[in-house]
């Protein structure tokens, strides 16, 4: 075991170093709390912006913030010395460095939940490098510098006898302000507001992992509030108790407040109210007693709730309410220490001296960031916009700004891709495991199932549009194609197929004596004895005229085709007709049939005149009779 | 640098609060886990929840818990003063109340995820503010008070002898009983049970979620553990190993056990597993060797799988597992005490002794919560039903209690307005970047494309409809469709159109004298004779009777139309109908035509008459002929 | 109060402690990190495999690996006592054992990520085992023993003078050399590469969730870092200042380099930057300055970025780039020792000889893990393959291993169902709350009203197809199948209808007189006054042959029939049909009528005859009557 040396020096390195790793979780706190509260498709954005900022203000701050903030002092205004130190100086530098790193890495964040959704990434850093480069180290120059370290001229509203704990307005305010000067520089999300200004709201969407962030926040601020006790001391417990109960009371009253004011779905703003209680108490956590913490707390709460409100009908579009939260609960903290604190823990002699100082140090910071802050922002987006562009608004930030397909580009490329080809009806890829799988597969199922449905119910359509109204059977039209099919097909496959052409004898007689009703009836009856002979081979039926018949057999050899015309000439004579009363006289038909063979040379036409010559020469025969053409 | 004052009771104030702060990670984790675990309709609910009832918590326990707890007692069964603390209290004790109100919401969240999905907000915060104030508190009294301040008398079960380092009884029993009373009295989820009892499995939707809260939760468990050592000395190494290695051995032996007997599926209780050996770790964390410690651990881990079958067998519906992690855990960690303990280290002299105290603790404990957790729920739940209504815990808690609409809301709304709309195909918002914003495309192209094919197919469908069977041209029913809109096009624009109404001349004489087949044949070829010479100008042809044909000529003057029916007579004079034979007798056909122009005032009617009429004088003209309307 | 002893021990151990419970973090770190960068299908997995490793090592190092690592050293190789330590053992050792077990659950980890998406969970608990019991205590036993504790001889490594502060080379070498070697073994994800080797993007889920595991896995390493000093003292504000600037420069430059290379699409590697800043600083973090600091972690942040692509170049699919962050940033880390610090704090002579000893340990550490890793794993591979089926990848680990259903199974399984019914038109079960359900409400949406729309559109195709073309009322067809229906419905509900067969008297004569055109113009004429009769009497008027009707009057006595069929009559004996001239001649109908009755034994054919016989008998009675079947 290595000798352990153990000095009062190590005790306030190795406190502020464990506070400074508490206040760490600050940042994904932040990053849980935004990506929470924007729509997905700005989540990644929000969350790339709260790591990239944190890792460019630490850069920053070493470099410049810190000797700007802590260096020695030009007349309390701001610092000139300690820039870019060495991990050789001072441990205790050091150590107050990285927890001071931390500060300045939650004033930058602040502003980029407020400007979420719309702010470019590049107009972010930017942001953070002033934040974090000169609006935070110069305030907590004035307020800050001297009172940790013995270092003179103290910062000039230290000097005042400005109180501020442990941020309120160093961190809290500054990053309030800036955050509410982006806000009015690039204006409210499409959409937040119609044309009239009445709010339009805009779900956040993993409201989970605002909770979880809103917890890490309020671990983290016992770092904050404890780490601010230079050295362990006792003095600890009553600055957790009161951190730790000034959130409660917050979280309480802005439930209350807010349920009453927007019934349940106000309750939301506990988050709000927990953290605006966090915000204020920091000014004032190690010099108020419980049941001022709890006060303290509550207000402020209720501050967070009416300021949103408040920016709601100004139509400022403040995503995570960070002004209500930082900016209302840090001027209320710093002001409620001049209210709250007993009389001799103040550092003037009345509550309104104190009252006034904290005023001072409330107006010089608002004027110190919004006019640097304005000044600055104003500039930079008239040379590189601040604001994404509408189509990446849009369309959002993740894709628009990174890159990151996420499944509705993916989709809406595909979508492209099916417009510009040929057929419209075509299946989406499903990606097992993607946001879309389910919508793909689902398109795809519709797609093909709806089609198969529709498909039969319009092949029913199309046969009964076909069909002959009298008879139920294929109209010439339908002969004609089928025709033209079996041709092709026969032409292709070298096959023969026949064609039988059936005439009702003597039909116009039957007509003119019976009347068309019975004439009718004639035909239905000879047309069902077609077809009931054609059920055995298939083929088709079609009425092509008056009392006129087609069969068309194909993959028929003439024999067959013969023995078939047979059969239908013989079930027709087997008809007995109705009201053909007591006479012997019978409904016949006579059959002329044709045979189409893949060597000779003739159209459907032809083969239909072929048919029809034998047909009448059936006729000529004495009527129910089958001839073929070239059978004598 | 200013002076640093160390010593024993700063050395002791800082650790609870370092712990304090590790506790608080508990609340995210108790948020993670319970988040993770629901269906997505209810998370934003169960994490509101948490938020709420650790302010809620925080509150009450300051104002009346902590007095309960460790005030004045009054005969060890609760505690009488000490009510709402100051911060300038002995800091001591203030720093210890903080440890405590963190165990407060602790136990108070325990209930949260058992009865989440079902269990309205506001019932919610009673089962808090009653967790809080009266039974946590009362318990922790019997068990606490005089252990880590010298106060007499001691909490009678303290006084026995029972032994509960950590909270395995206080906090964690307590919790569990409360929710298995929640439990029983608002039942199981709809759905959850099938009227046979038989469990059907409701699917978490964030798993990697609560391996956060576990994680977090596990950190949790060192400030928990840890902090109960009231100031930091070498026997927290063995508190600290002890307390991570019955973690994974109860996460390692619930995997095994339940990978046997649920096969893969189960390998998510490995979460359960490792909470449950901490619960039961924390009975003694302090006073068993690492074996004991990793045996303790596993059996704890093995209990809370089998303890969760048996709820589900029971019916009874535990989102999260509170009961068989909670109770479960915290049941057997009390018993293990006296199990595994060494004797010289037992308060107690034997081992059995100490097992009936320990028994007499468990016991106890289920008796006061039960019984006053059941009565004043039974009555609240009478006067204000603990559960939400049917629909709202179907359509969830995060809208059905705080209206934050998903995007299933806002479908429902937008094909509700659609439904009440005259067309039920209507277009949906797209909003980029909400969850359903892929549908939504989809839904509107879906519609779009699958609209345009069956609009193609469907207009096909029609014109087979419309066609006259014979010569595959309009018939009369669309001739009078089209002489309707061309009609009333003509008025609007005052322009003109013509009709021509065609006979085939002498057809009956050829019809009877060929047979119908060559009349047929006769009237196709006509018929594509007539529409050949149409190609030029857009018209419409129909066959309107047997013989008779008409043309509709749009935007054409009588000239234009004149020429055209010339054409047309021409062209059919020049067919070379076959089996016409050697005679020199040739199709013809006679034409009359109208011109419709705008100044007059005759309708689609009389202007047909006026065709026909011309068409009955080039008849009579000898046939062959073309005559118009007006013309001589 | 109780008494208070603290001495340098008990510093000691809760300085260690307290570091412990922070490195614990990066376990939720590594979590979030991984969970947030797979695809969702598996994101349980990863996840459940982060919990059971952590698990699994701390009890296999507790049994085996502490002792290898730490145990009586056999000539500085590996380790030999010290097994299944006890706690009540030295509480330095056992504080000292668990930080490490933290250290090995860290390695066991780092492949998790790597081999994501396709290991088997089994495959991934053998290779923790083997990490965490083997590879990682061997090469700590090395570098390490002898370091904290005096024991000798010392590891081989230490012994030479190879410096690794907090385990650059001992965690994130070895972790990242056995993620290699399982990468080179499992082989890509399907579909990461094509056939060609080009890389396709596969998209992270929840970036958001990443962000924050790389904060946990930053505040965690404060406690890796500052834990290596084994007692609080000054030098921690150097280790801690180190550590943070480091990452933030190397998430800095990450961004800055992978922005050029990768224009904003390359903004996510600034969470590698930074993760790769801590790994390399590991090495080093208590004996280099800060500016070296913040070169190393530059130099490491540029080296994940170029890493990543070389690896992707060779065709290498690191889900979470752990071989760029932890063995890229672990070897420059190691390396970087003998560049960066100061000679006096070297452990030999020169820049050179630490470079070469440095250059030692990593090919030491190489061999070691690779040659141990890969033969172990190719033999596991052999014997129970490492990977899942190419099925059990596609449709995701979540469920393909967990059975862990997710929406899109659901649906599968549905859409089985459905396709194994009869209709394929069926809804889904919208279940509220889930995922999907706004996707099967779309579904059932459209397929009820696309459904309903094109029945719509469908039942007006029908009409059309069913139409006579002349008269635009029904055709024989549709008289035939209503005629079957209203004979079907009187049959079962006992009722009666009538049935009217109309005949335009005379019709012939009139046709050859005036024509076809004033035939149908006649014909026409008659139907719109036949169907205006019928208006008030639900009934079919259909033509059912050339100027033959029939109306079918259901439910209707033979009473209310006569009366129609005498209106009907007179309604077209009313009619005053053009060119019928000044002629007193006009157009009539006969009407043969026959009533169905439920207690006769008539088919609606014979129905029909009869009355067509009545009709028959109106004709012969002069024309211009009404006769019904059974009247004289």
């Amino acid at each position: 075991m290595q000798n352990i040396e153990i000095d009062p020096q190590t005790i306030s390195i190795t406190w502020t170093l464990l506070c400074t790793a508490l206040v760490l979780l600050m940042q994904p706190g932040f990053t849980c709390l935004e990506s929470g509260l924007v729509r997905n498709k700005n989540n990644i954005n929000v969350a790339l912006k709260n790591v990239a900022d944190f890792c460019i203000s630490g850069v920053c701050f070493w470099l410049i913030g810190y000797g700007l903030m802590y260096g020695a002092s030009a007349n309390g205004y701001f610092g000139t010395s300690q820039f870019a130190l060495d991990s050789f100086d001072d441990p205790s530098v050091l150590a107050y460095f990285l927890f001071q790193m931390m500060f300045c890495g939650t004033a930058a964040t602040i502003l980029s939940g407020a400007v979420a959704e719309r702010m470019r990434f590049s107009g972010y850093i930017i942001c953070s490098f002033l934040t974090a480069t000169v609006l935070f180290p110069v305030v907590g120059h004035w307020i800050w510098h001297g009172k940790h370290f013995e270092q003179f001229p103290l910062g000039w509203l230290l000097e005042l006898g400005f109180i501020d704990y442990a941020g309120a307005t160093v961190v809290h305010s500054v990053g309030g302000w800036i955050a509410l000067i982006a806000l009015i520089i690039v204006g409210p999300r499409l959409g937040r507001f119609t044309r009239e200004g009445e709010p339009k709201e805009m779900f956040c969407q993993n409201l989970p992992l605002s909770a979880l962030g809103t917890f890490l926040l309020f671990i983290g601020w016992f770092g904050f509030n404890g780490g601010s006790v230079s050295s362990p001391s006792t003095e600890l417990a009553r600055v957790f108790s009161n951190t730790a109960l000034s959130a409660c009371a917050g979280g309480v009253s802005a439930l209350l407040l807010s349920w009453n004011l927007h019934s349940m779905q106000g309750i939301r703003y506990v988050l709000n109210g927990l953290l605006a209680g966090l915000v204020a108490i920091s000014a004032s956590a190690d010099l108020v007693n419980l049941p001022s913490a709890i006060v303290i707390g509550a207000i402020s709460g209720c501050i967070s709730v009416l300021l949103a409100d408040l920016l709601e009908k100004l139509n400022i579009d403040d995503v995570v309410s960070a002004v209500p939260v930082h900016l209302g609960g840090g001027i209320w903290g710093t002001i409620s220490v001049a209210l709250f604190v007993p009389l001799e823990k103040l550092q003037l002699n009345t509550h309104t001296e104190q009252l006034i100082v904290q005023l001072t140090g409330v107006f010089a910071c608002a004027v110190w960031v919004c006019s640097i802050g304005f000044g600055f922002l104003w500039l930079v987006n008239q040379i590189h916009p601040l604001r994404v562009s509408a189509q990446t608004e849009t369309i959002g930030l993740n894709f628009g700004e990174h890159g990151m397909k996420d499944e509705l580009i993916d989709l809406m490329e595909q979508f492209d891709k099916i417009a510009n080809s040929e057929s419209s009806l075509k299946h989406l890829n499903v990606e097992h495991g993607s946001n879309n799988a389910s919508l793909c597969m689902t398109y795809n199922y519709l797609l093909d199932h709806t089609s198969k449905h529709f498909k039969a119910r319009e092949d029913e359509l199309l046969r009964l549009a076909s069909l002959d109204p009298l008879t139920g059977i294929a109209n010439r039209r339908v002969y004609e194609q089928v025709m033209a099919e079996t041709f092709e097909l026969a032409q292709k496959q070298k096959t023969s197929f026949c064609l039988l052409v059936i005439d009702v004898d003597n039909f116009k007689q039957y007509n003119d004596h019976y009347g068309h009703q019975l004439g009718d009836y004639c035909l239905q009856n000879v047309c069902q004895a077609l077809s009931s002979k054609l059920r055995v081979k298939k083929g088709l039926l079609a009425r092509i005229g008056g009392e006129e018949f087609a069969i068309i057999l194909p993959n028929t050899s003439q024999k067959t085709a013969t023995s078939i015309a047979q059969d239908i000439r013989a079930a027709v004579r087997a008809l007995e007709i109705p009201h053909s009363g007591g006479k012997d006289e019978f409904v016949t038909v006579s059959i002329g049939g044709a045979t189409w063979a893949s060597d000779q040379e003739v159209n459907p036409q032809q083969l239909f005149d072929d048919a029809d010559m034998a047909l009448f020469r059936a006729k000529a025969a004495g009527r129910n009779q089958v001839i073929f053409a070239g059978e004598e």
